[in-house]
C-alpha cells in the first residue's frame, strides 16, 4: 500500500516574506547589522544564504567555504555557485591543518567521530568570523535533520537564528527553486560530504521524501503510530523514526543543570532572548 | 553603607549527595556508567572532577588536561593535583597545533576572540573524547558564570550535565574545601588563564563575594534594583549586573528558529530530555 498523499506543499511567497522579515528583525534587534553563514554546496546553507543576502542585503552577508582535505571538488564548486548567485561575500579558510592533531588520535573506521570533530571545527571558525566582522552565525539545519538529531551538537546545529529550522527537507527544495538556487544544488543527493560517494539517505536508510511525510504526520497533526500505519506507512519505519526523534532530545535542548536552589537557569529562570531589552 | 548580609551558606553534605545522585542517576538514565570531565586546575573543574568521582567511581571518569601553549604551568600542576587526590583516569591534549592556524589571522589586541577559539577548541576534544570512551560530557560552569554571561558560548559552556551550574562561586569554593579540594586552588583568584595576571575579577570590575550576594538577592529572592539599593548595592552596580544577565540571555538558550508551521522545535515541540525512554 502507497502512504496517503501528505500535502508538504507550502506558500512559497509568503514562506520567503516570512523568513526574510525574521532574519531582519531578530539580527537588527540585538543591534546587529550583519550575518555569517557557512555554505557547504547543499540546498540548506544555499537557501539560508539566499535569505539572509535578500534580508540584509548581499554586502550585510559573508559567506564562508570551510573545506577539508578530503571535501569533494564538486561541494567547493557548489558553494562558489551559491556565494556568485547570491552576491554576499565571501572568504575561504580550509580546516585540514585545525583538524589533523585530533584526526590523528583516531582510527579510520571511526567516521561519526571524524564527521563531529569536522562539524564542530567549522563552527569554531564561523563563530570566529562573526565575532570579527559583527554579525551573526545564521543557521543552515532543516526541521529534518533537526527532528532525527541527523546534526552535530555544538556543531552545524550551532547557530543564533535559524531561518530554515520549520522547513521540511522537501520543503527547503520547494523554496530553493523558487529562491533560484541552481537545480544542480537542489537536485543533488544530500551528502555531508565525509567520503567519497556518502549520502544522508544512504545512511539514515530512508528517503527524506518518506520520512518528511511521516514526520508531518507525527509531529504536524500528531498522529498516533496507528494513524501513520492506516495512513500507509510500515511500523517499523514508524517506531524508527520516533526512537531517533526521542534519542536525539539533548540535541535540542540546554545542558541539564542539577537543582539545588529556589530558582534555576533552566528551571524557574526563563525568559525571551530579548527579555526586557 | 555595607551591603546587607546575604547568607550564601549551603547544607554540603545534603548538596554534596543531591549532586552525585543526579550525575549517577541522570548518566545512568541514557545509558552511559562514564564521565568526562576537562580539568583546567581551577576551582570549579576541580569541584565538578570530584563530583563526578564519588558518583560514578574515580575508574569512571576521564579528567582531560587540554593545554594551550601560553597556559600557566601552575595550572597544569593544580590539574594534576585534582587528577592525583581523586584518582580519575586522565589524558592530556595540548590545543596548541589545533588552534595556531586561527590564531594566526589575529592580531595580539584580539584577546576575546583568542579566549574563545581556545574555550571551543577545548570542547572539540571533550566531546569527542566522550565518545572515544563511552560516556557524558560533565559541565563546570557555575551559576554566577552562567547568569552573567561569563562564558564561551559551545565551549566551556557546552555539556550534558552540569552538577555545579546552581551554585554561585563563593557556594563553588564551600562545597570544593568540604570535598577536599585543595585550599590552594580553592583560595587563587579565579581566570580563564589567557594571559599571564588574567583575573576574572580583574576583567569583570567587580569581585565575586560582592557579585555572589548580589545576585542572590536578584534571582533567588527576586529583590528589586530598589530593594537591592536599600541593602547597600550602588545603584551602577546593580545595572550593570542587570545588563550583563539581559545580554548574556542568548548564552542560556537554544538558536532561535523561524516559526511557520504548527509544530515548531522549541515552541510547540518541546519535551524533556527522556520524555518517552
Amino acid at each position: 500500500m502507497r502512504p496517503r498523499s501528505v500535502d508538504l506543499d507550502i506558500d512559497l511567497d509568503l514562506a520567503r516574506r516570512i523568513l526574510t522579515d525574521f532574519l531582519r528583525t531578530e539580527i537588527r534587534r540585538t543591534g546587529y547589522e550583519r550575518a555569517v553563514v557557512g555554505v557547504s554546496g547543499g540546498v540548506d546553507s544555499a537557501l539560508a544564504c539566499f535569505l539572509a543576502a535578500e534580508a540584509l542585503g548581499p554586502d550585510h552577508v559573508l559567506a564562508l567555504r570551510l573545506p577539508y582535505r578530503e571535501s569533494s571538488a564538486d561541494s567547493l564548486t557548489d558553494a562558489e555557485a551559491v556565494i556568485r548567485l547570491s552576491g554576499v561575500e565571501s572568504k575561504t579558510f580550509p580546516i585540514t591543518e585545525m583538524a589533523e592533531p585530533l584526526l590523528a588520535t583516531l582510527s579510520e573506521s571511526e567516521r561519526v567521530r571524524k564527521g563531529n570533530i569536522l562539524a564542530r571545527l567549522r563552527m569554531v571558525v564561523l563563530y570566529d568570523q562573526s565575532a570579527a566582522v559583527g554579525g551573526l552565525v545564521i543557521g543552515t539545519g532543516n526541521k529534518t535533520e533537526i527532528l532525527l538529531g541527523y546534526t552535530t551538537l555544538h556543531g552545524d546545529s550551532a547557530s543564533a537564528l535559524n531561518p530554515i529550522g520549520d522547513l521540511y527537507k522537501t520543503q527547503v527544495r520547494q523554496l530553493a527553486r523558487h529562491m533560484g538556487v541552481p537545480e544542480a544544488i537542489v537536485a543533488k543527493p544530500p551528502s555531508a560530504d565525509l567520503w567519497p560517494g556518502q549520502t544522508d539517505e544512504g545512511e539514515l536508510g530512508f528517503t527524506y521524501a518518506d520520512v518528511d511525510r511521516l514526520l508531518y504526520l507525527l509531529v504536524d497533526e500528531r498522529a498516533s503510530p496507528e494513524a501513520c500505519i492506516e495512513a500507509g506507512f510500515e511500523r517499523e519505519f514508524i517506531e524508527a523514526v520516533i526512537g531517533r526523534i526521542r534519542r536525539s532530545q539533548y540535541k535540542r535542548m540546554q545542558p541539564l543543570i542539577a537543582k539545588l536552589s529556589n530558582r534555576t537557569v533552566g528551571y524557574d529562570f526563563l525568559y525571551f532572548r530579548d527579555w526586557g531589552t
